[in-house]
């Protein structure tokens, strides 16, 4: 009987970083009574106002009206094979024009089965030898440093402050690697309310990461997940926006804005690529010539229910985004002010967290390491869940930090989690400096039973 | 303005096959009238019978009963990320059982982005050193060279017969990777009237394949996608109903039975993997841990569009799948009968061409090399088209063979695009033994202008 070592499988199999999120998850499978902070999934309020088949006839309308094709012919579009760029580039073209002044034509944009395949064929497509490396915020989306381990790419963490990433020493790194005849080739930055960290890029900031791309010939690989969450009024402009050199490709998901079921998402890659014969195209087109080797095409039928639900919003997402973003300000909102109540009541010395102004996330400091140890203990004898740091630090950093999410909860939830997680943190930290239960004795954690 | 040179990005991308696949989208695109024997698409035909929202509905009905959701918890299903490894495996696992005696547990199945994700992911698990070569058939199926491509996984051809690989050869490479060092860790072969060939492997060939794996201790990627296309009684055994040593990833797809745009295939992977904690996975749930870092999960709509269909079906794809056949065996009749009937007018000497019992190809062999000035000459002046087999050869050969694709077209275009196939080659190849006028002059043809 065929047994394989897991040491004899790819490398990128034995990331520490997928290990923890293995664990991470099996601690969730067994407490699935305790309140967790842990994912950070969309809120599954707005589903509830979903319609599937209106969004799907919406497009077949559409795709009728402007083509002259018989509804027998629209519908055979969800049926078939579509290209591997994508069928609704045009309509997302529109939508981040009117969004977002993103002006592209549609040949530059390849619809992805979410922005995770888009982050993959985007780093295929540029780190062409080994010398290459990708420079990454750090602490980092996993999603990005595990596409990477998967392809093989070496990955230099750039210190990400509460500005956003730390460009001088984006420089710093571009120079070492230099000095190693090796190459900074792209760097991956999610510029507003970033996943792990909370932070977001300054104006300033921004403009300087561009000029540095373009003084060490870099692209800049602009993940834009959380933008949507500013508090209206309060944007800054995307990388992309402001790219007037056309070095940021700019990746985008309508999963937490539309639902994370379609898996549909894009990247924007107007870079002109010279073939051998010496006419151009869209980087997009490579990037979709490199997707028939991964997905062949984004589900048409997927594509579809964006582009229905885009259409019924007048060709853009600013409406949705507006509607989100109260969703989240308000569980952000509710996370900040719950903690500083208990705060005032008293914390333990060294507890801290930053105090993002968007996004899904909250990153605490505890003056303890933080590991699977002091995990299983706040789930399994405070029902309460969270996700350790350090598998967002590629540098090895993150070890005293958790993150907190609360983009899934509801507020009361998030209440009675925050009451949760701070008796926890009053008996697990010594000097605590407040009084407090410890939750052991506490009927309603003590029923959260191990399964 | 940022302009990159082909020659730096990725290697992948300047693949011939790539290249050539290219350019056979460019000349469909600039001869849309011509009569096209190129693309492998499944006939639109069944199309019109689907009704994705009966099958959303049926797959949430069967979700709410088994697990005593309510309705809305159910559509949230649609709506949510679900696991990376799938949400529909009980059903595909159940599907296999039934139908082809594939009889493996849900934990052993990953449903995936179509069977190219399930090659992608598959490939990279088993592939973790330089070392590691993949055996494909030669011709081979794009998508697996490709990917390997992608993945800079070393490829090594081996002749398929019309019996199917050449298990010989195959016994013979791998003693020749062992001299260098190396090692076949994986052989892709599709037994059951391959793309491009249309070769099906022999009961006792399939055997030994199986026997030679275990012997030379390589895993056996096999492709399914073409197995329902046999006359009803006359199906072999997959290799992975014959798997006793679970040598056999097994690749599935319900592109070709369902419909192609859910996107939706399958790996089953009940290979043992053992941590480094002693413990044991299935390698299917490696392949999940892998995906997180491709596409994350597969789209719970597509998911539960093909559970829908299937369930509709009494969780067996037989009914499908028997319909489905007639429809492909009665259009590879057509095509290789009015093949027979031009013959005896006379054509060309050194035309010949195989007789697939199934499948959606028939090869031709030319005596004049088959190239793009051959096809494009064949699209604009004669208003046929076809796949040249040049690509489909990892091993440098087919430059004298074309690929023609009966799948989607319906009887009387078949006798139409033969009528021009054969007008085109008594006019190109010098000892035509037959008459027959030039398609020059024929009205129906000259009318196919390039736009």
């Amino acid at each position: 009987m065929t047994v394989l070592d897991r040491e004899t499988l790819h490398a990128s199999l034995q990331d520490p970083a997928l290990e923890s999120i293995g664990f991470l998850n099996e601690i969730m499978g067994c407490y699935p009574d305790a309140i967790s902070f842990a994912p950070g999934a969309p809120h599954p309020d707005p589903y509830t106002e979903l319609d599937a088949t209106r969004y799907l006839d919406r497009f077949l309308a559409h795709a009728a009206a402007e083509s002259g094709r018989t509804p027998v012919q629209a519908g055979r579009l969800l049926y078939e094979y579509g290209p591997a760029r994508g069928l609704i580039n045009g309509i997302v073209a529109d939508a981040l024009r009117r969004d977002q002044g993103i002006d592209v034509a549609p040949e530059s944009v390849v619809i992805t089965v979410g922005a995770q395949e888009a982050m993959l064929l985007t780093l295929r497509a540029l780190a062409s030898s080994p010398r290459d490396l990708l420079a990454v915020s750090d602490p980092c989306f996993v999603g990005i440093t595990s596409a990477a381990g998967l392809l093989g790419v070496g990955v230099v963490p750039v210190t990400d402050t509460a500005e956003g990433l730390d460009v001088d020493a984006l420089a710093e790194a571009c120079r070492t690697a230099r000095r190693a005849n090796r190459r900074i080739r792209a760097c991956y930055v999610a510029p507003d309310y970033a996943n792990p960290s909370g932070s977001r890029m300054e104006l300033r900031n921004r403009r300087r990461l561009l000029e540095l791309a373009e003084q060490e010939d870099f692209l800049i690989l602009e993940d834009n997940a959380y933008g949507f969450t500013a508090v209206p009024g309060t944007e800054l402009p995307a990388l992309k926006t402001l790219d007037t050199g056309r070095r940021v490709v700019h990746i985008g998901t309508f999963a937490k804005v539309c639902f994370p079921g379609a898996r549909v998402g894009y990247a924007i890659a107007d870079q002109d690529v010279r073939t051998a014969r010496g006419s151009t195209v869209p980087l997009a087109a490579e990037l979709a010539r490199l997707k028939t080797a991964v997905t062949v095409n984004t589900s048409p039928v997927c594509q579809a229910l964006i582009a229905g639900m885009l259409l019924e919003h007048g060709g853009s997402l600013a409406e949705l985004s507006r509607a989100r973003s109260a969703l989240y300000q308000r569980n952000l909102t509710h996370l900040l002010e719950a903690l500083d109540r208990h705060t005032v009541a008293g914390l333990p010395d060294g507890v801290e967290w930053n105090r993002p102004g968007g996004g899904f996330f909250v990153r605490m400091r505890l003056p303890v390491p933080v590991d699977a140890a002091l995990l299983e203990a706040s789930a399994a004898d405070y029902g309460v869940l969270w996700t350790p740091m350090a598998p967002f630090h590629p540098g090895g950093g993150g070890t005293h930090s958790l993150r907190l999410s609360c983009s899934y909860l509801d507020p009361e939830r998030i209440d009675e989690g925050v009451r949760r997680l701070v008796t926890f943190l009053r008996a697990k930290i010594s000097g605590a400096t407040g009084g407090g239960v410890d939750g052991r004795t506490d009927g309603r954690t003590a029923a959260v039973v191990r399964r």
